[in-house]
């Protein structure tokens, strides 16, 4: 894992100390002497992690990184606040700004590398997440802003099997998340249900081993993407390092400073949230793709590959596929009337309608205009019939209303019935006879069902 | 970087010890005795690395391999082949049927690890976009199968100041892709607009320290995904292991073995056309949401989210926009005399003529129905309407051929046209505006351009 590295610091000295151990473990190395130039290179380098001195003429390290997290374009990017020796007041401070993790000064080697290597890592599998969710973005599917999550109330997993530790434990977090103790790691099933957003883990267990406990976690496809915060004790340096490379997320030492492990916690809930949003965001972009704008039902391209995979079953012996076309009748007449405006009100509340009048396992769309398409899986001819005789009854009776003075129209609509042939695979052919059907419909008057031929 | 491991042998003892060695390291491990089972497995638990011994009774290696290969639900599983020591046969056989990487026996540990590791963060990485892929092949937005890229004929730059060294690789490579020679490191720019698909580079340069050279392409942003393979001297093992570390994605050791060199090329240059087809499908499934399926045009949603983004600009200072609402005049009749695919056929001629007679800069939508919106950036009233007259015109004299039997209809359109007032912001209101200039234009008889009061 290489990374590049943005180093700030206002003495030059210092800068370089850092550049040298960083190159020479081949990190490609950015540098800067004030917080004003690091926003600049933070924009114009987008560096993977940002080691940010505190003390600094000009803006000093905590205003600069509340910018560089205030800015939608730098947020994404971890930064590292770089404090004088346990300066705790620092870390609140940095903390409160939205700082992802602390060094002390003098830095030391192995942890300086954990950290970068550890950020790093987690940047670059957030960034492939957040490409798309840029490219969604652009083109107007996805809006919004990322809502900022605090980290807080989270169902979190302690797996600690000393009583006494584990009860401390459970108290620090207790004030503003939701932890769970758990003394027997065997006790650990499969995490597919879970609702568990965090886990701590002692890697100084007893009666388990802490990093294969990680390390199983982080295997599992359940559980892949489940933050993992090990404790460690503070002579188990090498230890803590293992921890990072089986997988975990981050570690804190013994004895527990109760802020550093609200915040550490408070990071990866965030961090988790966040990577889950952006998941969720790409995902209901495709789902976009398959859905009308008007009516919120599904379009006709979704409509089409369902009705081909339900032709292929039904084609292998499964139960037969009717399918319907429903269009309103006369609709040119509310536009022409009554305005765009008015005619929209007619879809939408039609869509409504419609969608009421079928089983969920049914699939209503909207075709196009003023058409509508429903795929009823596993039902014959006279079902269909019956089903859709009863949505031009319904359509018939109630009222629709449109536009502000609330004008009351009446409704009626044709509908086309066809069932899909003993191996039938041309989706097109089965739309095509519901098609003919509904004209028959229309020119016999209007307000009808009409059967295809058998 | 953890994983889960299969582990398929025949041979009980040769199993245990790879489990056990694989498991102190952290490894999860599954087990399989014969190559059936491994299928199974493969299929059930998802593993991120085959280990997969060649000589098995009933299905051997290969044909196991060959099996996994095949099926789309196994395919994105790496596999390691393990072979007997310096089975050159094995070797190209294995690669014949889609083997990942090789083993030998005796195993050596460093190397064991190296590969599942490199593998498994391969697998890694490429997870986060197939499960994306995954979703958008569910609901119909991602449709056909992945191509299987051969790994031929790609672009590859290597690496290497040793003359002969270079001419040797070279002759090699020119078999089946396309190299280019780099002598001097300090050559290489920036990758942006590069097209090269992988960069060979030599560990063992005397003007150029190969590593750093990995890192610092690893490292920028453009060449983020650039496959690199390293080639290392034989007693260079842990500098081949560090080479991993720093992102390298493969190594081989000197003297050179034609067909290796040639099979790790192929491998790598596959794996990165894979990820960029899974990145493109997913962008693209993502375009779908914003494109009109009938036409090709932008939609709606595109429509209203570039037209919010114009008006921003142009409230900020920037020129003015022009709105069109173009409407086919009497397009039901087309519906009712000819047919919905007429009516289809109407639209999508339609549609083509409509784009070819605007600038590149301009953007034609379907609204829905027979309606599209044109946004016209930086245009004021007496342009727009000169370009909507031209439209009308070239609508009016050209003609439309539907159906089988290319029936010629007259069609005609009426366009209303409406320019964004300064500092206005309200989208649905400047649509209506032009909704309401379409609709004059359709009272006074149609085919006719009108644009609003000023």
């Amino acid at each position: 894992m290489t990374a590049r590295v943005l180093v700030v610091d206002d003495v030059e000295p210092n800068v370089r100390l850092l550049e040298a151990k960083l190159q020479h473990e081949y990190y490609t190395v950015i540098t800067s002497n004030s917080g004003e130039e690091a926003i600049l290179k933070a924009l114009r380098d987008n560096p993977d992690v940002i080691l940010l001195d505190v003390m600094m003429p000009g803006l000093d390290g905590f205003e600069t990184c509340r910018r560089l997290k205030e800015d939608s374009a730098t947020r994404h990017i971890p930064v590292v606040m770089v404090t004088a020796l346990d300066q705790r007041e620092d870390r609140i401070k940095g903390l409160a700004v939205g700082a992802d993790d602390f060094l002390s000064k003098p830095i030391d080697d192995v942890t300086l590398f954990a950290r970068v290597k550890s950020l790093a890592r987690f940047k670059s599998s957030a960034d492939e997440l957040r490409l798309r969710e840029a490219a969604g973005r652009r083109i107007g599917v996805i809006e919004g802003s990322l809502n900022r999550d605090l980290g807080l109330n989270a169902r979190i997993l302690v797996v600690e099997d000393d009583p006494r530790r584990a009860a401390r434990l459970k108290k620090i977090l207790d004030v503003e998340q939701r932890p769970m103790l758990m003394q027997d790691a065997n006790d650990l099933g499969p995490m597919g249900q879970s609702t568990v957003e965090l886990m701590i883990i002692s890697a100084s267990g007893v009666s388990f081993d802490g990093l294969r406990l990680a390390a199983h976690v982080r295997g599992q496809e359940n559980s892949r993407n489940l933050p993992i915060l090990a404790i460690c004790e503070p002579d188990e340096k090498v230890r803590a390092l293992r921890a990072l490379e089986v997988g975990v997320n981050d570690f804190i030492y013994r004895p527990i400073d109760d802020e550093e492990l609200l915040a550490r916690t408070r990071t990866l809930v965030r961090r988790k949230r966040h990577l889950e949003h952006l998941r969720l965001m790409v995902d209901s972009s495709m789902e976009l793709a398959v859905t009308d704008q008007l009516t919120g039902l599904h379009n006709r391209r979704y409509m089409e590959s369902q009705l081909k995979g339900l032709l292929a079953r039904a084609a292998r012996g499964g139960p037969p596929v009717a399918v319907l076309i429903v269009d309103i009748d006369f609709f040119k007449r509310v536009n022409d009337l009554f305005g765009h405006d008015a005619g929209d009100d007619v879809i939408r509340e039609f869509a409504l309608r419609l969608a009421s009048n079928f089983r969920p396992r049914d699939l209503a769309c909207r075709y196009g205009g003023e058409e509508f398409v429903v795929i009823m899986p596993d039902t014959n001819a006279a079902d269909a019939t019956m089903i859709a005789e009863r949505l031009r009854s319904s359509i018939e009776e109630g009222m629709f209303k449109v536009g502000a003075g609330r004008q009351v129209l009446d409704i009626t609509c044709s509908v086309g019935v066809a069932i899909g042939h003993a191996g039938e695979l041309d989706f097109e052919a089965l739309l095509k006879r519901a098609d003919e059907a509904l004209y028959v419909a229309k020119r016999s008057g209007r307000n009808k069902v009409v059967a295809q031929a058998a």
